[in-house]
């Protein structure tokens, strides 16, 4: 082991680590109702079997025979980073991050508008904007203390959802930067390939990005605790997002990841515990270089595949709309019995 | 020429061929206004490149600058075939056809469900059931007259819709039958390549609908005209389905089609005239096998690729919510200017 693993390698991370070891599972009897129940229904066995199957995810992870989503929660959390100030890695000046927070607020951001279509409401979460990470080619994103307090910040934010879906999104100007090196330094393989051009940087800023990512990974080489390079290259709303994910499985919340940022924030997640993403699945595979990669790399096939790259929830919010579908045709429906059918020739 | 050309080879087919010579083109007017507006929203130039061509898509056929899918209206055309009560290619007995008609009317079924979502009235049109078609293995599917009075129904149907928007589905027992032999006739390559499971019949079910297939493509060899084509060896809601495309153009009404059926139903019309879907989305890729080799060959990208094999207008129905939010995140929301933010840095 390389002299650069920081101490603290063996710390709970805000208890991450505790909670990540003792996770609850979803509730058989409720996916096997619902599975029972979809075999009845007048329309050629298995011909919507992927959305049989999502109705059958949310009734296990919602603990019940009659699952629903009428109340979807997005949070979007949104922050800083010291990369982004120091280095031009994206095609924005970093007070964009505090001008869409306030669009969101407002409700006139995208995510405000496929929320309203999808039924959901939509919480923006500070959790460090103007209040940027440290600079990760040369130093932590996140103080031990820090990253802390901002697991504690999400699992607050998690415990005030009124809801029965969360959806999890992200905002913050360079944030596809600490993405990528941690995509990089967990996933392996070519750096340059986990690096793309984010809000739509040009040649020469995908080459500083690159860099900048290869400097951060360098730096941490010898770091193997997942949360600790998350801690390390990540930044405040990527902690935040993967904080949020546990936070959800131990209220009963399924919850529907978005694109590149939020992927790579949960990655730490599975390599800490391989059944921590078991209660999410990914609603949209982003534009970005590397999200389909990484989706691969975690065995979740997304939703919808639009060739988006917005972030801000707004693939998770889209995704919504086929988790209603999902429920909305298993009740009320014909079915073999009633429509005098028999269910096989 | 082979004799067994139908003398009718340049008859009018109901009036679509004179249709399809003269098609309205897209406003480009109001295909350029929602493209200026798109620019101006406070979010990446290109994030949601796929959702905003939808907008200007729906504008240019709606020909206005403020697009609407307010009342989308979905049409389900049901009818029965005579090769599925001659010889065993549906899991499903043919009695199914009139079971989820009923089902339909009742507003019992997936796709009522899906509508319900959507915002989406659905209305089913009876083009055959109880009046099946020729066995396409012997003889024409439908004859002169009654194929014009098909299309006859169909533009009937059409101009009856009270909607901003056109959801095509069908409902037929055995329909993917026929479905395939146009494909084989008119996209060529091998036959068996065309023909999958359908409902899911099974092994020995699908070597009888291969060399059914096979053999009503034999039987019209030479027969080189597509709407011929689809006389001879498609069925009721197919020519419904192909005559429901053209009378949308001329109403100004978009149209988003759904899986393997329809999408073969409508390949003769871009073979008569290869605009002719321009006004067409494809909602969705079936789980079909030949449905993707088939889109490819049309050029057309579906909305989503869910593994769903129903029909019915299922796949469209849940298009139809990404048009929704396609427009919906082009109204109210901040700008480059009204966020005080640079558009490009």
């Amino acid at each position: 082991m390389s002299d650069r693993v920081p101490e603290r390698a063996n710390e709970s991370h805000g208890g991450l680590r505790d909670l990540l070891t003792d996770l609850p599972e979803p509730d058989a009897a409720s996916v096997a109702a619902v599975h029972a129940r979809a075999e009845e229904i007048l329309r050629p066995y298995g011909a919507l079997a992927w959305l049989d199957g999502l109705a059958e995810w949310v009734a296990g992870w919602q603990r019940t025979a009659v699952p629903r989503v009428e109340h979807p929660v997005g949070l979007i959390f949104a922050a800083d980073h010291g990369i982004a100030a120091a280095e031009e890695v994206s095609a924005y000046p970093t007070d964009v991050t505090a001008a869409m927070f306030a669009a969101y607020r407002q409700g006139r951001s995208t995510i405000n508008a496929f929320a309203r279509l999808a039924g959901a409401t939509v919480e923006a979460v500070d959790v460090g904007i103007g209040r940027p990470t440290g600079d990760i080619r040369f130093e932590a994103a996140l103080s031990p203390a820090r990253f802390d307090e901002i697991v504690d910040l999400a699992i607050a934010a998690v415990d005030a959802v009124d809801g029965d879906l969360l959806v999890l999104g992200e905002m913050g100007i360079g944030n596809t930067t600490p993405s990528a090196a941690i995509a990089a330094a967990l996933a392996g393989g070519e750096t340059a390939a986990w690096v793309g051009r984010g809000t739509g940087i040009d040649d020469a800023g995908l080459d500083r990005k690159r860099a900048a990512v290869q400097q951060a990974v360098r730096r941490i080489v010898g770091v193997t605790d997942p949360l600790e390079v998350l801690r390390e290259v990540g930044g405040s709303e990527l902690v935040a997002l993967a904080a949020a994910v546990v936070a959800a499985r131990r209220r009963s919340l399924p919850v529907v990841l978005d694109g590149y940022v939020v992927t790579a924030s949960v990655l730490p997640l599975v390599l800490t515990n391989d059944r921590a993403l078991d209660h999410c699945i990914v609603g949209h595979c982003s534009a970005e270089a590397g999200h389909r990669k990484l989706l691969e790399r975690l065995g979740k096939r997304p939703l919808l595949d639009l060739d988006m790259r917005l972030g801000e929830a707004s693939g998770a919010a889209l995704a919504i709309l086929l988790c209603r579908a999902a429920l909305a045709c298993h009740t009320g429906m014909a079915t073999f019995a009633s429509a005098g059918v028999s269910d096989r020739s």
